[in-house]
């Protein structure tokens, strides 16, 4: 498959990340939206100008008045695969990170009713902050790990990545069903409970055991 | 905004466009579908892994009993660009090509119902052929195009460009208040009315007067 673009009056080259995300995939936090549980994992996209890094800045976007944090466990792919089996998922990933899956729950929650792309909603520029990864062989089990969420140094989110619905592992089988996973793909594993919304000046600091954790700002 | 990503392992590097979708953009397609014209763009995304070039195969996934073609004007875009004003939005085009929206119509309708994302219904591998390009300098007015649809030789879809509810240059300012755009950046503005099922090897000849057509073969 010839995926590269070229223009009849320049040549472009891109690099840019590719973020496919998990909605509702902890049952406290679907309860906490009034969801039920999804029978397959709810893919999303993210595109990549969303990615911010450590000690970045989430911008507050002026079309939403209630951004939300959702702390994440995320994988990066280290090869490309197709229809990949759950047995042989893990050798599909090269490391781990923690991520956060800003929402403006707002342009969401109209999309969803009107049963409109959540793309809005979810991919607005510096929406995807990421942590430093560490490698796979630094995770013991990627579901027993601790995950939280800080902000200005008050907890709002604390779970454990055991209470995923679908593991690390369907969920790289399931997206591979659809989607050709390639190197350097991210995958965002889906919430715990507490989400909430980040205010002007809030300092949100995620973490999960066993990796650097990860220091934003929010800006408006 | 750092949107390298380094991994503790291995350096990898990721070349792939990026390809931003509008969803019903032409009221006789909206009526076909029975749906209310949005008052915004509809927003979604699809991976770089949907891109296939002329003479390419649509792979029709097992997932899905009804895929349909959408033939759309492609915009790529040739200057980084967030918050552009409708009227230099043109300093922003680089070019025009034919583009098919590949749609699994089953699995979008069950995610509209549920208010569940689009990702999965739009963005399976092989959904976003692409024609080659021409500089937008060739194209007198994008806003008044024939557009066309052939499969097996018989018209399927015939539109004009004309009958855009949101013009490239609206389209363009829009998404950029959401998202950067990048250079290379495609954005995929939206399908008139005659959309429909395509099936194991159907022959798709998408056009756009006055640029190269899109020969597409589907097999299951």
């Amino acid at each position: 498959m010839d995926t590269q673009i070229v223009l009849p009056e320049s040549q472009v080259a891109i690099h840019s990340p590719r973020l496919f995300c998990i909605g509702r995939n902890y049952a406290a936090h679907a309860a906490e939206m009034k969801s039920p549980m999804p029978e397959i994992p709810m893919v999303f996209l993210k595109p990549s100008t969303a990615l911010i890094r450590n000690n970045g800045v989430v911008e507050l976007p002026l079309q939403s008045d209630e951004v939300h944090h959702e702390v994440e466990l995320v994988v990066v792919i280290g090869k490309k695969g197709k229809h990949i089996n759950e047995s042989q998922a893990a050798d599909y990933v090269e490391g781990y990170a923690v991520g956060l899956d800003m929402t403006a729950r707002d342009i969401q929650a109209k999309a969803k009713k009107k049963g409109h792309p959540w793309s809005v909603a979810k991919g607005f520029d510096t929406f995807a902050p990421l942590g430093d990864f560490v490698p796979k062989s630094a995770v013991n089990d990627p579901q027993n790990l601790g995950i939280k969420l800080l902000i200005n140094g008050v907890t709002r989110q604390s779970g454990n990545t055991r209470d995923m619905h679908f593991s690390v592992h369907e969920l790289i089988a399931y997206c591979s069903t659809i989607f050709t996973l390639l190197p350097g793909d991210l995958i965002y594993t889906g919430t715990p409970e507490g989400v909430g919304p980040v205010h002007d000046g809030d300092k949100l600091e995620a973490s999960i055991e066993g990796m650097p954790s990860l220091s934003v700002t929010a800006r408006r």
